[in-house]
């Protein structure tokens, strides 16, 4: 019970953590970290978070081979190739290709991060990899969840309770929001979706039309590869 | 389903809500909210909410019958009367006085949801009386948590969630923390002092010597008298 399992509910709170002591995990579920799981499995050969549409918009002229994508409230923002849309980061479109990323939360969180020790990218989709891997570290975990605009949402923090989890296992001290993500896990993990379909947030991208993202958003363990952030770019493990 | 419940998890997400938009339900189970319904049900004349030590050490030379309680990080401030121990809110202590009062969690969030449309206390000594009056309100209703140096803790949360309980009868429309806070609250309200055992802040209490108040702090419906900010005091309603 040494190594301590902290979540932080939402990037407005990171400033209550010493980020440097921590291996951080960020999660986006809807759908900035399940992209970049996907975009990596696929054999992307880095994603670069950036935090603004501008900044973004510039790597146009690093390098015309770049793919860049970007999302606000949800829809991609005009004139970029795409936003988050799982479905854009298929080996087809993305293999051996570089993209630039910027997204209204998860690009957020992961800047507001960049301090940790290493930052690796969480979804349902590398679960069990995940998890795997950071039971064989010997450091601090935050998950942090990114939330919407700064604030609480369920699917993140379910996503921190499914990989409280798999760490319960003696080794890790969760602290109250492990404890409060793990047992809201535990009521929703029969059925995720049906679960989340109460949220305000499942309203929000209903009403986008891409309930078959969110569909693919809540496989679980269907890839392996952990996309960590080395320098500026996220890249596999 | 025309007004909102929201709950903050923590003060640090305060600047994220339009608070005059609604009424607020201060939060602070342990010890600070639950000690105001007590004294103010016990005949206090007012408690005077006030952010820091000095300020309340102050109020001494505006009129010496006031009572003056100060606690930081669980103990009782030297020099003071008393903290937030609710058993030094008895009527033998506080009836016809006026009490002067800071606390690390809870006045803090007092102070920063000042510009709230009306502000109340909550505790499980008055939820019914409390929900009871909230379902008459024809006003939004935002409950926010003190929790711990502000971060989330889970008692605060679970007596959002018995709040959210009360108030799920089609006239309110949760968000997504009210929403965790009432599933919560749904696990853990058989027993509350068993499911609280496993949070840290339970252990810092228990490290106090304060047992004796978490239990009382967990009594359901032992008082009626909701206490309300009018002006920089709180009173009876």
């Amino acid at each position: 019970m040494n190594k301590k399992l902290q979540v932080c509910l939402t990037p407005a709170l990171l400033p209550l953590y010493d980020i440097e002591k921590f291996i951080v995990v960020i999660i986006d579920i809807f759908r900035a970290t399940t992209s970049i799981c996907y975009g990596i499995e696929n054999g992307a050969q880095a994603i670069i978070p950036v935090s603004q549409v501008e900044e973004c918009a510039a790597y146009r002229d690093v390098d015309s081979t770049y793919l860049l994508a970007a999302e606000r409230d949800g829809e991609v923002v005009p004139g970029f190739d795409f936003g988050n849309s799982p479905f854009s980061y298929t080996a087809d479109n993305v293999a051996g290709k570089t993209i630039v990323l910027t997204t209204t939360n998860g690009t957020h969180a992961l800047h507001l991060s960049r301090n940790a020790k290493k930052i690796v990218i969480g979804s349902f989709l590398n679960l069990t990899a995940l998890c795997n891997w950071l039971n064989n570290q010997q450091e601090n975990i935050l998950l942090v969840c990114s939330g919407w605009k700064n604030n609480f949402n369920l699917e993140d923090t379910l996503f921190a309770g499914a990989v409280t989890e798999q760490l319960k296992n003696g080794a890790f001290r969760p602290d109250d929001p492990a404890i409060a993500a793990n047992d809201l896990y535990n009521i929703a993990k029969h059925d995720l979706d049906t679960y989340l379909k109460k949220t305000s947030h499942s309203e929000r991208l209903k009403a986008l039309g891409i309930e078959r993202d969110i569909a693919f958003c809540l496989q679980v363990d269907t890839t392996t590869a952990i996309p960590v952030l080395d320098g500026d770019m996220l890249v596999k493990l």
